[in-house]
């Protein structure tokens, strides 16, 4: 019999986590539906749980004491996710139906808001105790990565009728919405380690820096993409009309007739069929946006290593080393 | 010049509650019209801030030290209003649209994830420093109350396609959905005053008896209600198929034609037209349903002030003579 990995220890966490709250209403099967319980292959890659015990790990901490956290900000993720999809009106995640497809739109909205409840007790009234001051520190970052969210969310949400957005626009949409629970995973893996008040906020800043590179990298393939890898087919976050990184980056460049092609496309304010969007990635190709989004995700990697050596955090390279195995690309 | 009032006070910790984590994004402005703050004939009644405000005097805490945690049970009200109203489909409330029909429904869960927030970090993050594990058992307690709404919310809606609904049911979906934050109302009420936990957990129980007490009023009050004092037409819970408690006494009670009337208007599943909901008031007149909640609200109080003589709480009766004053009809 092979021992528990730490993969295991994870998932276990999260079933209990979920389980210490099983009312008997029919929120705690959607929950577990949509987390992927009942179907291995469904499951979320479990990536900001995996850094919260990566930094955990790297600061010396216990890795017992780092699951509770762990398995908060997991489920604050999902809880987004929830949400998100029935903001996007999409039906398929992780190739089956979404929570408010499945139980209709109610439910969902009411399934997502009973996740983020229990994210919070996770960490609250977990199975491992720690100084009260530290649970209120974690607490309380993760409330702020989760406002963080919602106004990244609001300023995406936003975009869907903008006609122009600027790459300030989009770093405060994606410092939101993907960057700050990044930011979160790797200050409470700190904090629940016992690092100091400095450290941990050092940690926030190296998470948001890996957080925005993910996002925009995120971008390059929901563009350039290969179908098998990501699960989306090429072009998906064109055809959806989403202002991507390269799309931003295009669009607020110096006049040029492929920049116009991009523009006129967008500013039409509707999907993109399938030539307009084989044409905007011709015009993209031609103007180096994939180059141009790949050298800014480098470079918020330059600020996570600057960050890293500034504070003497993550030492042994294993925090950098976990988001170059989840960048799959550029890092 | 008049000096501020206790509502003053709490309007403008509500206002700096919100002020304090405005991000520049809409969903700022979205909670701001939400809660208010621009048209005063529009805001809530406030009574669940002012339950903790009350519960807080009464076991003799400082003012200033409540009104972060009475925000912070306020907001989480105003989050599940926002929320209910997108699951309900209600353009309505309080006279004027609610957030999803002004700002869309995508918007409308967000503003709400964002209120969420807040609520915690008013608590969290607030102008006033107390004890850390005090902190911990605040938050914690109105995490256990949001989950336990989403519970009762998740009875609720099932409730809509089901045509049979038990007095156990209904007890289980508003001991959920009402009771359990006027419980948490009270139990931070007594924590921040200093309280024990084991005053604070009679209070809370004292909180969830006056919430079911005060959500068959309400019941009674959306059928039999004079639409002048509740702002909604007499029978409007009735038009609305809604399980009331005074619905659900009479189709659980013995077989007989008025009966038989309710439960089967409420077995075709669909909204009652105006004759249906008229021959339904009739049929529940008849069986006595509205004596029957007003008896069972009046189980709650007197379970409340069995709680109360039993742990030697409210001992002046201001938490009483609140709920009073809340309860226009009964107590």
């Amino acid at each position: 019999m092979r021992s528990p990995t730490a993969s295991d220890n994870l998932e276990a966490a999260l079933e209990r986590a979920v389980a210490r709250f099983d009312d008997g209403s029919a929120t705690c099967a959607q929950i577990r539906y949509h987390l992927g319980f009942e179907d291995e292959a469904r499951r979320g890659k479990r990536l900001r749980s995996r850094l919260v015990l990566a930094v955990a790990e790297e600061e010396g901490g216990d890795p017992a004491a780092a699951l509770d956290p762990a398995c908060a900000v997991e489920i604050i993720h999902e809880f987004s996710l929830v949400h998100d999809d029935i903001e996007d009106g999409d039906r398929l995640r992780r190739g089956r139906e979404t929570v408010w497809s499945r139980f209709g739109v109610a439910h969902g909205i009411n399934a997502g808001d009973a996740l983020c409840a229990v994210a919070y007790l996770a960490l609250l009234d977990g199975t491992v105790t720690r100084p009260a001051d530290r649970t209120v520190a974690m607490t309380r970052a993760l409330h702020e990565a989760h406002l963080a969210m919602c106004g990244g969310q609001a300023r995406d949400i936003a975009f869907e009728t903008q006609t122009r957005v600027s790459i300030d626009d989009y770093r405060a949409m994606a410092g939101g919405k993907t960057a700050a629970l990044f930011g979160a995973a790797c200050e409470l893996g700190a904090l629940c380690a016992g690092a100091s008040d400095e450290r941990a906020r050092a940690y926030r800043h190296l998470g948001r820096a890996y957080g925005l590179a993910f996002q925009i990298e995120d971008d390059v393939l929901g563009t350039w993409g290969d179908p098998g890898t990501t699960g989306k087919p090429s072009g998906s976050d064109l055809a959806r009309r989403k202002w991507t990184f390269p799309v931003v980056w295009a669009v607020a460049g110096p006049p040029s007739a492929a920049r116009e092609t991009i523009a006129a496309a967008y500013a039409r304010g509707a999907a993109l069929d399938p030539p307009a969007v084989a044409a905007a990635i011709a015009s993209l190709d031609a103007l180096g946006a994939r180059e141009a989004a790949l050298e800014a995700a480098r470079a918020e990697l330059d600020d996570a290593d600057a960050v890293a050596a500034t504070f003497g955090i993550d030492r042994s390279g294993a925090v950098r080393a976990f988001f170059q195995r989840a960048l799959r690309r550029i890092a």
